[in-house]
């Protein structure tokens, strides 16, 4: 059982349109607020080698992508900590106050305790004007598929590529990407935190649409052979970039590099040059 | 080195006034937003026998209780959950959505992942009126300190009597006595989490004032002698109930059943009965 069949279980608790977006979203006078939050821990999320410094940066970076996502401005994040050595504490909230300051947002507070293994949870909190907002849901038929960034450059660096270390530990949230995406009519949104294709998987549900890549249009990892390279893109986890669905004439958005990689679709499929994908890419897994 | 030390440590990155109260506040409109996060897990806070659902009710209540001692309204509450076991999710999510909805609140979503050890970080917010919010540092000398309920019931469960176990598993955050706190002219608040006298520390250090209880006043355990029920009633920890200080000529507060247990002071001491209190209580503690 993977988080996906597992969330899929507690929609009859919290509600389904609790649990198909980023962030929950809640009406705050003429606005959203929109709230997200993030457990990782050492063995599963922090590659060996990374400082703390960089890890309460990255504790933070996932949470603001989510907050990035919805086409948001972060304000607050809270983070919770469970140190296996206390003397941790001082490096990790350093870094999580840099990565909020780098996206104009504050470390406001947290919580501390002891564990076993180093536990982090981050939870963020953000506002977006309320025709502005943007959900998984939005998507149409004729619109066109971009991303931000890289994706697979995370997963190269964890693979040992050295160029790609730092989009490894030290993702950037896509703060000014995600509300230039929102201002710009994009129609839909998400971050890439699991592969796009698990991404295309979700927006495909929650908007109803089917989704056409080409591979020609691809950016790629240089100097990296295919089949690898095209595997990495799709595939590849780690890379809080975004990807957005937009209008045709609504592209390119000012301002913002991103490349169109493939058109949404009428029919709920999932297709790469004609051919359609399986349903994987990072996700943890219950055995 | 316990908690209170490590936060001392990082009051340089994160600010003196973010880490004073119970909650963060953000500005928002004419109104505070209050916001708080706490990290619990199975070995050291969630006693043996309770079922999965008390467990999630437990995570939920020690939140929504900050949430109130700011003589706030909880509004949306997240918790990430990293499960040794899957099949624990539904009940504790269950539980969770429980405790929100009594204090109408709203589970509005989560993170899962996979843990050794069964860890819920819940975080939560909350609003309140620009001019009703309760700090931990506006008490001034000669308001009243009154607390709800019965501090020490909870440790007395743990300790093994079943009439309080109950206090112990199933927490009930004060949301309505905490906002008849603020709207009655309560000065400060905070809840009883640690203790009475950690909790008095803390009011005293962000309020530049002293305490002088009088044990006489005490509400006591049922049939406990002293100096057993004492103790218990000073430095038991979590009841989850509210401590506040407030002008005599505002007790008693309609419609919440709270009892004086002493007078804020010039001086910065915490007395009881004249005597010195030494700072002990439920603290997590380094060796």
């Amino acid at each position: 059982m993977d988080d996906r069949a597992l969330l899929d279980g507690i929609r009859m608790i919290v509600g389904e349109k609790e649990t198909t977006d980023d962030c929950s979203v809640l009406a705050v006078g003429d606005r959203f607020l929109v709230m997200t939050t993030d457990m990782l821990h050492e063995m599963t999320d922090f590659p060996a080698g990374m400082t703390d410094h960089e890890i309460g940066w990255m504790a933070a970076a996932v949470t603001l992508s989510d907050i990035a996502s919805m086409g948001a401005e972060p304000a607050d994040l809270l983070m919770a900590v469970g140190l296996d050595r206390p003397e941790r504490l001082a490096g990790i909230t350093d870094g999580a106050a840099d990565c909020c300051r780098s996206v104009g947002a504050r470390l406001a507070g947290g919580d501390i305790d002891r564990h076993t293994e180093l536990t982090i949870v981050s939870t963020a909190i953000g506002f977006v004007a309320g025709d502005r907002i943007l959900r998984r849901s939005g998507a149409r038929p004729g619109d066109l598929v971009c991303v931000t960034g890289l994706p697979g450059a995370a997963e190269a660096g964890l693979k040992g590529d050295p160029r790609f270390w730092k989009n490894l530990i030290t993702p950037i949230p896509r703060v000014r990407e995600g509300i230039a995406f929102a201002e710009g009519g994009a129609t839909a949104m998400m971050d890439l935190s699991d592969g796009i294709v698990l991404s295309l998987y979700d927006l495909s549900r929650a908007s109803g649409v089917g989704f056409s890549l080409d591979p020609a249009l691809f950016p790629r990892i240089p100097g990296m052979p295919d089949p690898e390279a095209t595997d990495l893109f799709l595939y590849g986890g780690g890379d809080f970039e975004l990807i957005a669905t937009i209008p045709e004439d609504r592209f390119p958005i000012p301002g913002v590099d991103a490349t169109v990689i493939g058109v949404v679709t009428t029919e709920m499929a999932i297709l790469s040059g004609g051919h359609p994908v399986p349903p994987r890419g990072y996700a943890h897994r219950w055995e």
